[in-house]
């Protein structure tokens, strides 16, 4: 054996991983978005079974020998790169036994239905029972992979390697100094911007029309491209050339679907942009959770809420709803989107409170992973702080504990990412302003010129380079959040005249 | 090992198999409806894999010698059956190897591709060739299977066991010799039946709008079932509980759709309604294609071209329609709907021309069988035999050789079952009649009770008899094609007043 027979090895396993990766990556986007539920059991038990034998060609003694090898003598950087990604799969995995992985999957499924069930229902009691199992199964899964470590911090680093709750304390800690004050002095002045229109009557069909619309000037082509529905919006890359996102339509918030759909197609252009080379390796798939919503949250907020991206579209989203539109100027509708203001929901938050709403679970999964709480608490708990922290709270648990679609499949310590990401879009914003006329291009309707940016900058490599190193070849500098303090503070201190 | 423990492990190994058969059923159906078409290489050679894992677990000799013993020891009926049929499976299967299977499923997957492109550029000469590899893949992989047999007798004997050239040709000649004549004394009082209105403008939205409350009629209920669009309407069963079913939508056709989607809700029942204990097995999932295509004709023509069937829905179908519909009456509806008149497209072709689109495929293959075809001239030919038979032919491949997607699969010898299905649900409506106020029941709204009949004389034993023994179980006599060609007559006779 030679390290090019290693590496050849190596790829047919993953291309053989890829298989069931499909297989399974299909059937989940089909299960949230149109199955029917009554086949879920029937479903739900196929598919940990898929996945367990996904789970014993993964674990094979043969191939992991094989990484241990190359890992061992590979200087090439792409290779050692792979195979470091490939151990910290495999040590997330290997500790488990085939049943045991299957058991857990189950879980997950039928945790995902429950939460399905409970949200429909806003009765958080249908859930509590398998967010109980979840919880203790991940603390469990954590202690026993990593014995050494806090288990918090073991799920945190499984998200966003390297990262763990001393660091995302001084983040949060930041975040909490620095953006709190300003929240309440913009709410002071909550009467500065008038959003009201926004949240008129909106009929579904001309709602999707729109939508089309939006697609069409981010490119976003139906050649490799879908554009779904479910319950939870979600991007779903099947491969390079197939790369599937969700929305979800509120027809009293022309909004919420709007920057679903723009958020979604950040995350879709990264899938879809990853350099063919990676096709099955984990460099493409394994992106960084941080990296990945940096990309979708650069495009929600950082371009798709700026004048210039509405010079093109405006005029069209007003011809669609002249009922609700006609009066409204581009000025007044882009300050409208830009309005800040404590609400429930997290995915329809403005880019000023929604690091709170991450915060708030942030520190409801620290005492969680500390067996510090009560579950049947919960939902008593996370009004108690969206009261503290935002000064609200939830008329019932489907716009509150129930909201979220993460906890359901056990994804425990990836919320933190999303505050990450948006704080490293801010970061990669402010070198795009330095390379590129973005307002120039936007109001020409030249939105590829800024996917060509980020896919040099960014998505190209995949999972090439850790979040830090991806920030420092793109912008010279360590990851630095106070880019992002101070990208907020100007922008609300600006519009509400503060 | 005894006999109950080696059903034991029977039934491990097909549920086992139905793990992968439910993967590749998602990812069909998946590609068949939605997923974007760049993705189509990477899908394609994925799923092949899929296939071939799934062949060498069909395959294996454990499981091989385990059928065989059961087949040699047990006595029990449904045993007997269930392993009559996977011996049947295994026939078709296991004179490949696993790469030859891989390679054919790769073809399949790609002449789809070239099918679907095909038909919409309606340009035959990007199928041609793949077609030619197709046929000559069937041919050779029939003569290899069952050397001693005329190929395409094989092939017909997969779709519907028992049947063959001989059989069909009888078939076929009573139907020629008994429905050409009627076709031509219809045509000459065309002018009887007005049907023009059914071909005004319908919009799409209001047609799906249609669907629903079609669906809702029907009982096909959303917790098991789901309605998508795809080019060429199918069904598909996920399992008992998850049947999916899709139409087409032409805007200038409201007949289109809404028998597709009663043709399909057919199929779909017989999917749904199999009894649970045959879950996984292949009495569940080998259901002969004739008697599939029994009840999707059932509903479609025998229920759904009813006076009675329309008395609840139609007005519902003018209100949505007042433009087109307002001044027509249920009975010139009716009328309409049952009109006669050589078409092209056979999946809306009315009843009585309906198994002359069939003939014409069954020659066509019986043709390509022989090799006596040259395939440059298939186009050409289809046409000639539309013009000899129906004195028509199609201005573009789209409404000619490629109308369907069945050749661009393989699916050779298929095309027959169909109109043997119409046969077999003429002779099951026959006995139907017998039994239940039909008329009555349908314009009470009391869809459910047919349903419960089709249930009890045919549906709930799934394949647990051939063909013909479900007749003589259900109607007390063999198959007997007499009953449609009197239907038909009956029928068109009355309607034409010939």
């Amino acid at each position: 054996m030679n390290k090019k027979q290693a590496w050849k090895l190596y790829k047919e396993y993953r291309d053989n991983l890829a298989v069931y990766q499909l297989a399974l990556t299909t059937a989940y986007f089909d299960k949230e978005t149109i199955a029917p539920l009554a086949g879920n059991a029937y479903r739900n038990s196929k598919l940990a079974k898929l996945s367990g034998v996904l789970f014993s060609l993964e674990t094979d003694p043969k191939a992991i020998e094989n990484i241990k090898y190359l890992a061992k003598e590979t200087k090439n950087k792409l290779i050692k790169r792979e195979i470091a990604l490939a151990n910290k799969n495999l040590a997330a995995i290997s500790t488990f036994s085939k049943e045991e992985t299957m058991e857990w999957e189950l879980l997950c499924a039928e945790s995902f239905d429950a939460w399905y069930q409970a949200k429909n229902q806003a009765d958080y009691s249908l859930f509590a029972p398998y967010l109980n199992k979840l919880i203790n199964g991940s603390i469990e899964r954590a202690k026993r992979r990593r014995p050494e470590m806090i288990p918090y911090d073991v799920v945190l680093d499984d998200f966003e390697e390297g990262l763990n709750i001393e660091t995302y304390d001084r983040f949060f800690n930041l975040i909490k100094k620095e953006l709190l004050p300003l929240i309440q002095r913009v709410k002071e002045k909550e009467e500065a911007v008038d959003d009201s229109f926004l949240y008129a009557y909106y009929p579904l069909a001309k709602q999707e029309q729109f939508s089309e619309i939006l697609l069409d000037y981010l490119g976003f082509d139906k050649k490799w491209g879908y554009l779904g529905i479910s319950e939870h919006p979600f991007t779903s890359g099947f491969s390079r050339n197939d790369v599937r996102i969700t929305t979800s339509y509120d027809e009293h918030n022309i909004a919420s679907s709007i920057f679903s759909i723009i958020h979604e197609v950040g995350h879709a252009y990264y899938e879809h942009q990853v350099d063919g080379k990676y096709d099955d390796l984990l460099i493409r798939s394994q992106i960084s959770s941080g990296m990945h919503e940096s990309q979708s949250r650069f495009l929600e907020n950082y371009i798709g809420k700026r004048y210039a991206f509405w010079t093109k579209l405006y005029p069209k989203l007003q011809a669609l709803f002249p009922e609700n539109l006609a009066n409204v100027t581009q000025e007044q509708f882009v300050r409208a989107i830009n309005a800040s203001r404590p609400s429930l929901i997290r995915t329809e938050a403005d880019e000023l409170t929604y690091p709170i709403h991450i915060l708030i679970r942030y520190e409801l999964e620290k005492e969680l992973f500390n067996g510090e709480l009560d579950l049947n608490e919960l939902s008593t708990l996370w009004n108690q702080k969206y009261q503290t922290y935002l000064g609200i709270s939830a008329q019932n648990d489907r716009d509150g504990i129930l909201q979220d679609i993460h906890w359901s499949s056990a994804a425990f310590g990836y919320f933190p990412t999303y505050a990450l990401g948006s704080a490293v879009a801010a970061q990669l914003f402010n070198k795009l302003n330095t390379e590129l006329a973005v307002d120039e291009l936007l109001a020409k309707g030249q939105f590829k010129q800024l996917e060509k940016w980020l896919k040099a900058k960014v998505q190209h490599d995949g999972a090439l380079l850790p979040l830090n190193e991806v920030l420092l070849r793109a912008t010279g500098e360590n990851f630095n959040p106070e880019y992002y303090i101070h990208y907020l503070k100007k922008k609300y201190e600006e519009l509400y005249q503060l």
